[in-house]
């Protein structure tokens, strides 16, 4: 895998990851977790399905897991470690644009896309699911939310900034636009987001009172 | 019912509204779909569970809708045809506010956030209700969008404004927390997306090119 997009990376290439045997078999059972997300969605994961296409035990998969919620919870902390690191080109408006640019692709990735979409209904029905979503896009947020701090940190913007709000602001128009029209999404909307960000970053809007 | 959502307003009361039996035979339905969405999302839309739900034969919803993806098309379909009215106060904020608050407000209610919910989890793994769902949110942008139009009427806006992803702009960052996290919407964050809307309007990040 590449750094194509927010998600795993390399989760199937066991050579190049330690741990050895049990960390061999989350890899193939996060896998086949995804793969019935993306095909399926949420109501596509059965203990046994994925156990069998895991080439896992089913008595292992009950274990170590037991349930498809927490199936789903293990994917999303995986997904989150795995996830692209900020950029740190010096400039806020460049850091921004790679993070655009990087939902821009992750989104229209046919599986990817198809990914993201199966996580969030299925947060939508269930409460662990809902608190594992939110924890990763916290760590998400979080994580790009260190080049909104290197520009307060150069005196470009008011230490007083929310920096978690300007990565939300970002983020947020492309996601709209993916779940409620039928619109793809290209180079000018990652663009677009990034200027109505920066002017709103000027116009002291994620300034905390 | 009361305007206090975006959504269905009256569908419950048949003697406010024209249409005779054929027309409440379609109500009940529709607030049986309505309610099974609510309580089990998609998956929960049994024909034979709704006819009996609305007190309607089966023969009736399979020859009138025939699939759980025509009832939630029409549901949209009705949702769109009775949703709140743009307003129109002759000052672009406070119409940009009363957009953000309805918005903050439906979301947060308990149904119909759960109802929204659902309905954007189930466009994502069926084509029709992702089609459907498009086309609502385009009728809702479309009334929206004219309280910008009138805003490049009084001059205070160029006249090539986008004035669609404007009305965009404004409700993603509400939608955005909605969907990838645990807070809870307030009148506060409708507050920061009018200002970062108004603030991206003035540095021209709407004006189509």
């Amino acid at each position: 895998m590449s750094n194509a997009s927010e998600t795993p990376a390399g989760r199937r290439s066991a050579d190049t990851r330690p741990g050895g045997r049990t960390a061999d078999v989350r890899r193939r059972v996060l896998t086949a977790t995804e793969d019935a997300l993306i095909e399926h969605g949420f109501a596509g994961i059965e203990l046994p399905v994925i156990a069998r296409a895991a080439d896992v035990g089913k008595t292992t998969i009950y274990r170590r897991w037991g349930s498809p919620q927490a199936l789903v919870s293990d994917l999303l902390d995986d997904m989150a470690a795995q996830s692209v690191r900020a950029t740190h080109t010096g400039d806020l408006d460049s850091d921004l644009q790679a993070n655009a640019d990087l939902i821009v692709r992750t989104l229209g990735h046919r599986r990817q896309g198809r990914l993201f979409a199966a996580l969030v209904a299925a947060a939508t029905h269930d409460a662990q699911t809902k608190r594992a979503l939110a924890e990763f896009y916290r760590i998400r947020v979080d994580e790009w939310s260190t080049s909104v701090a290197d520009a307060i940190d150069r005196g470009e913007i008011p230490a007083t900034t929310d920096t978690t709000a300007v990565i939300r602001y970002l983020s947020a128009p492309l996601y709209y636009q993916f779940f409620t029209t039928a619109e793809r999404l290209g180079d000018g909307d990652a663009r677009r987001a990034v200027r109505a960000t920066m002017a709103a970053l000027g116009a002291g809007v994620f300034e905390s009172s």
